[in-house]
């Protein structure tokens, strides 16, 4: 894939006629901005492209090859990075985001104490699965739509942004209706139909690594995504698979600086399914904020004894006020607030 | 979950006033005949059983608990080896089954040919992909439902039954309308969406087993199927992901013997995906059939520089035939037949 | 394994009176002390020991099982954390200890002007290896003596105490001679017969985690040390192979905070094989201090293009001042000094 | 490394005035014939070699560079197979040979007992080992020298050769005295000083791949014994650790055919260590000879339940002689005998 990089300042009719001028070659131009500079990514399969031709429209500073396999999401195709919007909270940006909350909605009386207690410990995004992916056929798979009206509820109580898994293309449409970020779970990864409906979509999408997925398969399907349309992709490390276990997963820490560098996306770590213990969620969240990632998705329960899922790796309600506060230095000491 | 094993020659009747006793406990009965006896699972979650009341029933021999996460694709729960039959073929007896054909299908002509020369070289089933999952959303995707016709058309001129890989609910009913057996790729081996719809079918699935999914995640994706009311799945070993890097992946050849104990379905090797090198598959394949799998799942190509995708795995079609003369000593050692 | 701990305050006499019962029991006693109290471990295979008679001594205020696999080093054994003397310096207290220093000491020149930076930056103690371990045989493979006497020179001039690797028993008396702190490097985490050898020591012994070990199979090398009655042991993280290859390996964040609540010795990190890559080293750093790491062993060269071995994953002299600046924060967050 | 290929039929004086010419460049010449000629690696490192030069020399057929990191144990440097011998036994020929016997040599009966059964179901060599690496240091360790002398006096009783275990250098000499064939455990597979020692030997050295060792890293720690001098290395995959805990190991089957191709050394195969389980030794002991191992390592007891080490994965001694049946006619197949 190609780049065309516009001077500062190029005006819109510049910008236009290089436009005309992908669309003329056969490309679908794919425009960002970013540091005051527009790019335009040559996306599709056009005719061979001639540099010298492009170089000499006006407004163009430069013609580049992005050499990665991942093509939008590389730091090559945009060095600024993106910062995604869901409801007033901006993952990506300045601020450390913080997403918590069930990970199944098992009642209304469980979320709204949960949110509550969420949004006074100064969580930024409630989490929580209404369809639930089960190893066993036999286990609890979500309430479904009913868990999705729990957490809009929620939501209306509290402010909090919503931010919940889909499991299937043909829910989509109705997560779309309740859900602020739409997530992706790590056994779907690579569902690559999954993928591209949700690159048709403006919503967020929040991209979790596979337990087997290279750091370079988890930029491909986040390829997917932003190839079809959607910019509005956040990436999640959250354990993959080794031999060691004592741990549920092993947290690949190195990732978040890693993926930091090679793409423009924001970065965020699940220190809850990485470890699969409570009492290991806190330091290995402190570990994640210190490497680099823009934000956590952590589990949280009132009842963590009783959770229909996850319990073991949950905290309890006064755990994640104390996390939030353990945290705060650490973002401070990387100049970050939270 | 409990199973209800009839007594040799039990009577309709007797089976009947079972079934109607599961149902009034708030179950579904599932029914299995094997070695001569009936058994009848309780799937779902009725009310506690009493073993005695059942036990006291005209014609049942025994009721016994299935400690294994999976249970209907237990030998517990059905100790006799499952046969699967696509079309004339039968996987999972006494005969070694061999599965070959392009990774995709790319043209009529090149599959045509391969076709043909997989019928004369003695194999039973056709493989090819029409719909290809592939890592990057620039890579070729396949022919879609102009690849099923040249796979109909291949079946009409060879007498070959097709198996070929769905990636979304979207697409099973046109799957469906065309292949002999449906593939379910490594990669949605855990998209549980896409496993409730295949449950729902009754057309053989082949279940490949995912590059990290352990043994038991495998079993529990088949019980997916097997609970949903499909019984004719035929699992895949084809490698999993581990450090070494001379190989595409690493096949678990222990698997083989291990799935055979476990369950009474049949199990296949892929020792295409597995070694990623064309002159290890033939080695790779001897292994797999000497550990005792019912038949094997080989990409092959008349042009295999020229492939489209994974050319550098696929056998030339002199080679498969070579393939087929190596193996028949080794089934033979077996008892076996090809 | 059985723990005889005493009351508080116990006497001298009356923990005589227990060593000589234990003895006489058929066991090797091993004492420790910490938060005021004496345990007296039973070692090795002796007669069943009856808890009633022990109970019954004078001063004796429990006697417990040890139910892990590794015993001397377990917290069940000894509650207080261990602190390992190397010097004036002391791992495994309050203070975060950095250790840094070329991978190998390749001359005079380069050692003294690499330790007299680490000394000037705020470094602790001088890594530098005489006898290097190498996958080929063809490699360069340590100046031996020869290096030792480099970095005893450079101690001299310094005051940094020395941490450098012994490859054989044949090798442990010369590197006894030099070393304050003597490294056990990864491929060696299981050659049993050289952790016996480090047994019969006091000197400091730097256990590295082997690439393919457990933590528990780390813990247990160290039980071979400590069982041979040398209780100065500092455990490594080091990374362990994982199918991810961005990096040399997968740095397992979470095995801090476990060996820290699993034992009682010191715990530090090494992020320069961890990543293999020298711009991740400080991310990664900051992640281990940040995750309850006791310290750092750091690869850093006055000129890393032209190093001997490992010159891609060493800071430069001056990123190595700026990490030290970087973690101080880090560490104060944590409550710990520098 | 350059290896220089003399013509077939090169007389004496002309392969000396090769050596003389090597040694005058600065490096040690290394002889081998295979294929009825000679070919002489120049080993270490001294000056430019001039190709012309050298082609220029009578007798010399081509002088060609070796590309692998590994060159002594690579195809490019001797095409024809490797056979070491071990008494009259052959390892790397047309035959398959059977290497079987206790974990641990237990007592003088047991080991009796197990090498007649051995001896008389047709095995060729007794395993069995004296010092025993062990993860924990309270477990059973070997009866040491003892355990040697029980070995030897097997030998004499069975004609069978003998191949046991060293864990360290100060033992080489000891184990010398009685081994036909010394082995190198999987944990010391990178441990350098032992290689280097081994190196120095003749006797033949069966060395076991790293449970997280590649492929190529195997291979270089046979470089460093053929490096040595010592040319009687014989390679063994016993599986690699994963993700997958069915299994003790995972058997990487596809790295016989690999070492095979890469390689001239002999290739055998431990099951045991790689299932675990005794039940799968069988399928996969077919799997290997069918793959194209030269042989097995297999652990057999006449009371595994009993055993002190490994029970569980040893056969039962009329297991094994079921095994030797099992195998012969998948050895045939291959055109190989047993």
């Amino acid at each position: 894939m190609t780049v065309v990089v516009m001077k500062e300042g190029a005006t819109v009719r510049e910008i236009s006629t290089v436009l005309k001028k992908v669309e003329s070659l056969g490309y679908r131009p794919h425009l960002s901005n970013g540091n005051g500079r527009t790019s335009i990514g040559l996306v599709g399969s056009g005719v061979a492209v001639s540099t010298e031709d492009i170089l000499a429209l006006p407004g163009v500073a430069d013609v580049a090859p992005v050499a990665k396999p991942f093509k939008l999401g590389s730091r090559e195709f945009r060095s600024a990075p993106t910062e995604v919007a869901a409801g007033s909270v901006v993952i990506g940006g300045e601020k450390i985001i913080m997403m918590a909350g069930p990970c199944s909605v098992e009642s209304h009386e469980q979320t709204m104490t949960i949110a509550e207690s969420v949004a006074s410990s100064g969580g930024h995004i409630l989490r929580g699965g209404a369809f639930k992916p089960r190893t066993s056929p036999y286990s609890f798979r979500g309430l479904g739509k009913a868990g999705l009206e729990i957490l809009a509820e929620a939501r209306r109580r509290t402010g909090l942004p919503i931010v919940t898994e889909v499991l299937s293309a043909h829910d989509v449409d109705l997560v779309c209706e309740y859900a602020d970020i739409i997530q992706l779970g790590a056994r779907n990864m690579q569902n690559f139909a999954l993928l591209d409906e949700l690159g048709r979509l403006t919503k967020p999408i929040l991209l979790k690594r596979g337990l087997m997925s290279t750091i370079e398969e988890l930029l491909m399907s986040a390829e997917y995504i932003l190839a079809g349309g959607n910019p509005n992709v956040i990436l999640c490390e959250r354990g993959i698979r080794s031999f060691e276990k004592y741990t549920r997963n092993t947290l690949d820490i190195s990732a978040v600086p890693i993926l930091k560098r090679l793409s423009h996306l924001p970065v965020i770590v699940d220190p809850s399914h990485a470890t699969g213990q409570r009492d290991l969620v806190a330091p290995v969240a402190r570990a994640a904020i210190a490497a680099g990632a823009d934000g956590l998705i952590v589990e949280t329960h009132n009842d963590p004894d009783n959770a229909l899922s996850d319990g073991d790796q949950s905290l309890t309600l006064p755990q994640f006020e104390q996390l939030m506060t353990d945290l705060r230095p650490i973002a401070a000491a990387l100049g970050r607030s939270m």
